[in-house]
């Protein structure tokens, strides 16, 4: 089963490589079915104002995750892959690419595979819990109670992209389209992660979206590339397959952890130029050398895990 | 070409009506092509920290507007229509149901229209601004300077979608399936329209998408139930019909704003309830009259504007 996902993985990545920047017609997107829906959320009491200047006890949901699905036909002969994008992204990461080429959500359909994309808890259309900015405006919370809301800047993402050595200078073996850049760069939009509790609810609705899919395959990049790993630790019962695509890697799990994670097959994909940018907020060599490590305790512990790098010509 | 538009909508939602808890098996839904892109966006200048406690100038992007769209094959025959969601949505409120049945925006696909979902700026995908909250965090604004985040409660969200007359108990004819109510409240997140400059960017995005397209009709519901007139205002050149859905119109236009719409089809439509919820934070009736109102002032102006209400048996 590994092998077999280890395969198609790196497959389709050379593939979508070898479609930079070729333009050939499309043939026509067939789908079993489509459509969305939440994970989770939880209801919460809120003190909301009234016309005559005072609050009357409302209830909001908090902590519900938004995920889009697409099935192709004959869809269910293969277990679905849920896709979470990283920091300062929303699932828009995985659609079409900043110049304007069909993105992973389509091409894994097009390769027979159902797609869930998930918005995290607390981005984009999943929504977040306001009620902390609310206080501190009403004056019941002071503004250190605020969150911090990251915004990645276009600088942070040039380096945190690994696009080139400094900004505004790219890479000549780069394969990101740079022209379109100013594109990637109205995908970054606030991440308000630090409001949310422990465990992430993300990582709970993502193991539930396995069990109530019967089974799936969990996909996390950067920010959420260990969001598979922490899923499957919270319920790995329908956690079929985990791809973890360039993050940091925990490397102190306790046996009866590493254990679980033993299970589950596992692949783990960083890019190349992992050691050549330096002053951003990543630090990608000793990102994907804790990984290693990771690969190695899984495997150790009876796992079939797999670490690809483009920086050893995979 | 008016009265074609409204015949297709009335038909459509009637046809929606119908479907209403019927579970038929649905064909496969082929698409000539679909993706995500964005419209607008600038660039501001912001103070980012650096890890030595400094800050360094950066740059974000804000006032983008994220749209997702589909093609049905033969789709260019038609002029596509751009949906745009209310107060405290996301473009989810026309996917999937709260109980499950097929959105509008694969209804319309089906019936052969290209769809473009767009998701507000400041809200879900489009992302916002954050440099208020964190610049009150920072302690160099005051509290007062944070935006007033909306957050319909579950109250609120009853009250404004007419869903009963006091909150819990719904009326005897109603045809939201009211045993998924728990999962509309998810589509609920935050509105931080307040962040905005005037006029909105969503207005100007949504005039800028029509002159892309070559021709669109634009569609609002509730808080952006007017946003195709004022994108009208802006550039009509690429408006070629304006559906508004569920909210208080404009009756103070000047002769020459009056004339410019008045080149447009126009399709105002309400529900039923109108007068029969009271204590919410909207008037509907007075809303629908005020409507009314417009649309005489449109047709007077030479114009080709109606409004449906299910309050006349329409």
């Amino acid at each position: 089963m590994k092998t077999l996902l280890t395969a198609f993985f790196v497959t389709s990545l050379i593939a979508v490589a070898a479609d930079i920047r070729r333009d050939e017609p499309k043939k026509p997107l067939v789908l079993e079915s489509q459509g969305s829906f939440f994970v989770g959320g939880e209801k919460k009491a809120v003190n909301a104002p009234t016309p005559n200047g005072g609050t009357v006890e409302s209830s909001i949901t908090v902590n519900q995750m938004y995920v889009q699905y697409q099935t192709p036909p004959g869809g269910d002969k293969h277990a679905p892959v849920v896709m979470v994008h990283g920091c300062c992204l929303s699932s828009k990461t995985w659609e079409t690419t900043p110049d304007g080429r069909m993105g992973w959500n389509e091409y894994f359909v097009r390769k027979g595979r159902p797609v869930y994309l998930a918005d995290q808890v607390s981005r984009a259309r999943s929504g977040f819990d306001p009620t902390k900015i609310n206080a501190v405006k009403a004056g019941t919370l002071p503004p250190s109670e605020l969150p911090q809301v990251l915004a990645a800047s276009h600088q942070v993402a040039w380096s945190v992209f690994r696009f080139g050595p400094k900004f505004g200078t790219p890479f000549s073996d780069g394969q990101f389209p740079i022209e379109a850049v100013d594109e990637l760069y109205k995908q970054m939009i606030p991440d308000l992660n630090s409001l949310l509790p422990n465990p992430n609810p993300t990582w709970t609705n993502m193991a539930a979206l396995a069990v109530k899919r019967h089974g799936a395959v969990l996909m996390g990049h950067s920010e959420s590339g260990f969001f598979p790993e922490q899923a499957a630790l919270i319920d790995p019962s329908g956690v079929k397959g985990i791809i973890s695509i360039e993050m940091p890697c925990v490397t102190n799990f306790a046996a009866p952890q590493l254990a679980t994670l033993a299970k589950i097959p596992t692949l783990v994909m960083f890019g190349d130029h992992l050691g050549d940018v330096t002053g951003g907020p990543a630090n990608w060599l000793t990102s994907y050398q804790g990984c290693e490590t990771f690969v190695h305790q899984v495997n150790n512990s009876g796992g079939d895990a797999d670490d690809v790098s483009a920086e050893d010509g995979n």
